[in-house]
């Protein structure tokens, strides 16, 4: 697969990442205000949520913009704001999400709760910095989720848009939350649960956690905020579901097989994580019994070095699990491919779409 | 002070809290099924969530009822939604609160992230049941502050009402978790911090942690959802925020000097956290150095005994700290009498928003 880059004519002819973060930057501006009258130190709060909202791809914006477009809604600042909103949505996530892993960097910078935490024990202050840094990053996530539902209401289109787009706004924080505790959960009872159910409990964490709120309900947000009908909320559904899945299939791919120089994170990041991905799920279906206690033994050691990390990944290729998981992400991107040449929209949408398909498939980092 | 019975003419006629109960129950039972969509398990996060909404003296919901009845609003169950979207809200507040403090009960139950923590200990799961239970109340807290939106934006009202009231909705989020950083913040840096701007910053904490959040807003957005005028809005806030004040003023004399068989908490539960409350900051401005010698000595320390808080006790009555507080409640009490009185609405309001205010602060528990 060849690198891609991510300046495509389709997308870049609408600038919206800069358009976006110009929404992120004027409702941030307007919050330092409130939060300013609260006290000046609450600045350590948005400075860490400006830092992280820097970083991203905006897929989701993307994702929602040409569902919008799509479904025949004309270019402007409302899809726009809406886009920030999930981008918002997406930070209150990263910052939760990282202080349940306890995940010690974030885009390359330090997750909140370590920001915290360091400016805890830089400041000279009294009780524990990670204490500290814990409730740093609860009320800074927390801040986000009020700050994304505020954006999504005061977006400029009508209010009887926004209203219909509600429902697949609600569903959609949901969800995700519901989709975390499945895998929070996964991790803690794996070690003891059945192979034969873990792939298909795998792949359900996928759908929740990831393909619905980033490809799925972005798509369904701008097709609603349009007016769209149902068969072409039934093809977004189907293009963002295979597409969301794919995508976090090759997360995973990355993150256990990745180029530590493409994708900034260490090399087997994920295996040390402990994560109970697909790929792990579909080896230990197939593992022999030397194999699953290799992965028993190695997968979520924290400290596990480079012939552990080297070890791990024999398994997961000698199982035939890795070339399974590229045999399905190339099958959800079919699946996806086609629905998107089925479904009744413009040929400028279709090419947009089909531009973010290939780089959230296709991607190495 | 005699004690209030809760069951008062005025609220009793309008049978609010039973009104808000179904309010919750009703929508607690949609998401339900949405959850169960994700998981079966996900029902774990709801019973914690159902549980907690199940106590709590219903303040919030009363105070944005009377608002807007006294603003000509008449009874229905829209107001009775927003008042259950409230109490919603303050769920969230109160299980990210209780992490980040790590207490260990609400409203006699386990907190949430005990609760969590508990499933996976008696669950025999692998991996840490503090950090589960960490992620479960992060997650707990994330879905009630969603659904609180999604109630709110969908509460049985007028599309043009709930607009009007939306900015009282997202003031009241963004400068409750302000305040809640400058609580966090003062506990961590107050040990170095000036006694003599103490009682100044331990007040701005009430107001934004406390004050805005449970008795001015609650008006405001009952106000604003009947269309309140500019003038009685203000009559408002000066009716919540003196009041609030005073409600957190009794809270901080309960939690140090109230009676355990009466409050349910432990005696001298604010002082074994080490909080920095307004009492606690007025005592060491006119702490001697040996009185303050036994603040730095025992407040906050976790293992404090029966003779360390009647020591600290001691120290908060002889600085004249616990009459001033008193003084300060009556007045704040007066300044919302007086406003109220003057405020322009009908009788039955009146007395029931009087009839709050005696319960809120001369309360024993």
């Amino acid at each position: 697969m060849a690198p891609t880059s991510t300046a495509s004519p389709a997308s870049a002819a609408v600038r919206l990442p800069s358009r976006v973060q110009a929404a992120l930057d004027d409702f941030l501006a307007a919050q330092a205000q409130v939060l300013a009258e609260v006290a000046p130190e609450c600045a350590d709060l948005l400075d860490g949520i400006r830092d992280l909202l820097r970083g991203g791809k905006r897929l989701r914006p993307a994702f929602c913009y040409w569902g919008y477009r799509g479904a025949g809604g004309a270019d402007g600042d409302g899809i726009v704001d809406v886009g920030a909103a999930l981008e918002l949505f997406q930070a209150a996530a990263l910052i939760h999400d990282d202080l349940m892993d306890d995940s010690d960097t974030r885009r390359g910078l330090p997750s909140s709760h370590r920001r915290f935490a360091a400016l805890h024990s830089g400041s000279g202050w009294s009780g524990g910095a990670e204490r500290f840094g814990l409730a740093g990053a609860v009320l800074s996530g927390d801040l986000c989720l009020g700050w994304s539902d505020e954006l999504f209401s005061t977006a400029r289109l009508p209010a009887e848009a926004i209203a219909r787009a509600r429902s697949v706004f609600s569903l959609m924080r949901t969800q995700l939350m519901g989709g975390q505790y499945l895998d929070v959960l996964e991790q803690a009872s794996a070690a003891g649960a059945d192979p034969a159910g873990a792939v298909e409990r795998a792949r359900r964490v996928v759908r929740f956690k990831s393909a619905k709120y980033s490809m799925e309900h972005p798509l369904l947000l701008g097709g609603r905020l349009a007016g769209a009908g149902e068969e072409l909320l039934a093809s977004y559904s189907t293009i963002g579901l295979a597409l969301g899945e794919a995508f976090q299939l090759r997360d995973d791919v990355l993150g256990t097989f990745g180029d530590p120089g493409v994708t900034g994170k260490p090399a087997g990041d994920d295996l040390r994580e402990g994560k109970r991905t697909v790929l792990v799920a579909l080896a230990l279906q197939e593992a022999t019994p030397s194999q699953a206690a290799v992965v028993d033994e190695l997968l979520g050691d924290p400290d596990l070095d480079r012939d552990g990390v080297e070890r791990l990944r024999g398994v997961l290729v000698d199982t035939g699990a890795a070339a399974d998981v590229e045999r399905r992400i190339e099958a959800l991107v079919q699946e996806a491919c086609d629905a998107l040449e089925a479904a009744d929209v413009d040929d400028t949408t279709r090419t947009a779409l089909h531009e973010l398909l290939v780089a959230a498939t296709a991607r190495q980092s």
